[in-house]
């Protein structure tokens, strides 16, 4: 599975260190992905090229990443069939609610798929579930992800009961 | 393709008349869909059943609306690893926002992916859109219902330039 | 003046009602309008072609109006050096927080001069005082027209103080 | 009184720093209490588990926290007869609104007692108050509570009237 | 019975009709309750005094609700060691977001459990479930009234899996 | 106490039948007061002059109402060292949120007393209670007003025990 | 002048840092006035006889500032007839806006002249403004000192134009 | 051209950090700027005989940017026919949403064309953008830029293809 099933894009470089959650939990989850800078109002052009070809490239599902008023998701969905996910990113005065606003709220006809504001990592997984239901193997990896963060809490949980809340704590450190 | 693909769940019978335009339009789409009530505090059970058998049962997408405190889209995301899309639905005093943050607030390993409030529609097209990862004639359809609403926007463009604002307005009544 | 020199752009035309008192004000402050309707989701080549030719096309300012996820007026900006005024427009459960949202707080590089909520009218005499900055007959007229709203606001000051509370409120109905 | 009276719940471990207050406040209160970690989302089979049980394990309150799409103490209430009572944790990117919007908008039927955003301690105080309805010994140990906070506050009230403002400051360092 | 066990106190008679919908599922559920207009800023000493001598007359559990700046629930919780219910009411141009806020956002050492917005029925729910950890009678009727709750949503499930979508929705007219 | 102590201006006529609440309980705690429209954006010079000249024509207290982006009271209180009290009125979009923080967060230096949105009531007990620091009459005014209010609660009061829930709200319609 | 004629009021002594910016313009205009912790709601008995004794006592004006579910000036102002300023006070996770909306948003009959969040400099200037309409050296001293900030602007203004931005900057350091 | 064409005001020296960019991109676009100090509350006079003599020295944009309850540029923009761009600065506890709405929110009659909070840097643009309307170079200025700001974003994009993420976020450090 070489060639890329998920553009990963974004308006800013600023935008890269959540983002690249994305990249890594694909990465983790079995499925490729590429990742790419492209401003829907630095480079309109550009965006819009690179919407376009995505499906004819080969490219599943694309997600998007932006801040402030974050049209870069809206901008991607409306030049291409495949879905799209948007992540709001916090920056700025107003925290990321402008972004989770500009992106959520698509008029019908277009929908962007929304997660968290600076939920890249659950932009990822979401990719691998939409993947999931054409590739069994992503679906797999999935379920062994599930079980495994499953496991993870159990172990928290296990060592809160032994340890106490001081304890815990003293050991989180 | 006579067996649902596409469940759509609800938490309580009053979000129906919104919830119908997810049906609706993956119908238009071609892709078979099943409607549920089911709350994620009143039926808990039943909720969990529903999400635990989706997968085996052939569901490849779950559509899940609620509204206030609306825990059903990440409720079912927790016990299936199919996508799962929320709507959050406008009801009580604030206007749907209490519901767009308990759905698209998701912690990181557990994704929905949120459409607009009263989204309904882009719940259904987006889960089509899910869908036409693997199945090329919903893709086709997805294309055309595209290019279909670009040809209604022309034409609503070319009537107000050939009628006028008021001419527009009048005939609009 | 034949040819006009503001480009007016909404998402819809269920923003039409809105959006035309800034082509009425626009008619009274003497600058010619243009009245189009060009989604930056459902049509974005159009939208995006109209953007790029307005400047050679010879417009001097566009105004564009939508709601929800409102990214025409930030999309236009991306593709014209032309000053870009972005209405807001209240559609929805969130009365138009998420249309301002998404118009005013663009990133560096691209601006969009927003208005207020449903402001239509305030764009219309904001392109206008644009177009004064080189036009001097469009200033004339909207220094009248201040003159004249200080008229109205005094000659109601007077009838209030001529009539008092009730009287006034009675002759209003 | 050995055996534990409260059930401490939440989300994640980095909850803990916050949830601990109400297990603090509970055993000054005289009211056993036990902490737990159980995500809605990531162990959905265990947090069901160990809300079923919670009565018949002989608990007579929980407290739940948790933070973004806070699901958590919903969903234990959903299969509790017991009062649940509803820590909003402050996290992300909203500063908590998201938590607090997603436990207080509970629909009718399934009440969850929701607490400030943080406000743990209060948890504990109101779950002492609900167990004070039933054991005489907890109601005295919360009416001492109260006088010794009413005590606190007038022996600030008094150093200040003897420090004066700046005194008051500088001795506070 | 025959005593209250729960204060239902609001700040206004125009809170009434939401507030009444605590009264009848308490009596539903076999708890007695008194109903009482008294604001913490109009008849503050009446407010006191009702707080203050609340639990020597056997009141168990006091619910309060109000709107805009709704002090009357932290007012009373402040002079009673007994549990305090918060109903804020939807009143006035903020919609019930300032109520809930003056209510929720307690100060440490006096809890108040905040249900949603004009949430008086489930605020009668949780006295129900306070009193519940006393009276096993109670406890009872809250599980019957939840199994009921179930009923009703798997009833309404059957009748649209019966009738479809359409049908439902012309039967519910 | 013919010539008036309290001057009340609006920015708009649409704000008479909020703003006229303010004249009614002056009148009725016996302070003179004058009712005035203008704008500060509409007529600046105008409301400059009323403000500057406000002090020496023998006002002591002014109230200014104003929606959305409202600057009248902040205008106002720029220009006189009298008190100014501010109403922010519900309109548009953002139903008053935007006047209440475009009136309420003045930076330092330059005050103005915000009171609730369309509490135009409030804003003139509020001026007579600030002219009571100077007119022992108009403070016993205020005080029989707050007596009245007590009786008409506790009325209330008295006829809700007496007829109960439903029998006060069918005598209501 | 040696009796206080204005009280300063505050829930916590954590709210003395900001508070105690309204003693010392109070000072500075030339007003005694007492600072005093008494929360309303763990003191309620001495808060609430603080306000009544305030008139007899000779207090004119009283000053009040609480964060969070900000009770305190609205329970002080509901017992005395003197004019009652709040300061809602930042902290918690709401940043201030919980407490302004339980200031400002007081019901008819109650009035509370609310500040901006942490707006204490100018709850004492409002206070001194009261009590100017009785003392006319209050009056005077606020003159002075509206025009000594009208210097302190122009010489800014004047520093600016002699030094440019970047020197301003480096200056300012 | 040494004579200003844009007039740059601002309510605090705290603004200039912010303001400044504005006078940084106009130089860099080729316009000629003043930089103000000015508040609409302090030196009111002053900003009106700042906004009133604009047009005639020369003016031909005003940038006015103000915090909290901005109201400079809406103050300036009812004294002047010229356009008028307002930056909301972030201060204070409301983080810059207070003045957004104070400077957006404009009545009918009297726009301003408001930018993102501290979006000064875009209100440089904007003016540049108006003035081109006259001003062929400074179009051909803004051509540029935008031109130069693509280049930037194809060069990051570049770089991020070749260096990948780590590498990527490695050299930005």
């Amino acid at each position: 599975m070489a060639k890329p099933l998920v553009g990963i894009v974004m308006g800013s470089d600023s935008d890269l260190k959540i983002m690249k959650e994305a990249a890594k939990i694909l990465a983790e989850l079995g499925a490729e992905s590429e990742v790419i800078i492209s401003s829907a109002h630095r480079v309109p052009e550009q965006t819009a090229q690179y919407a376009r070809t995505a499906e004819s490239r080969g490219l599943e599902v694309i997600i998007a990443g932006a801040g402030m008023a974050a049209h870069l998701p809206g901008v991607i969905a409306a030049m291409t069939p495949l879905p799209v996910i948007g992540v709001p990113i916090q920056s700025g005065a107003l925290s990321g609610v402008d972004a989770l606003y500009a992106i959520v709220q698509m008029p019908p006809g277009i929908p962007v798929a929304t997660v968290a504001v600076n939920g890249a990592k659950n932009a990822g997984i979401l990719a691998a579930q939409i993947l999931s239901v054409k590739y069994p193997q992503i679906r797999d990896n999935i379920k062994e992800y599930k079980a495994r963060m499953e496991k993870e809490v159990q172990a928290k949980a296990a060592r809160l009961a032994e340890l106490g809340i001081d304890g815990y704590l003293e050991n989180s450190k």
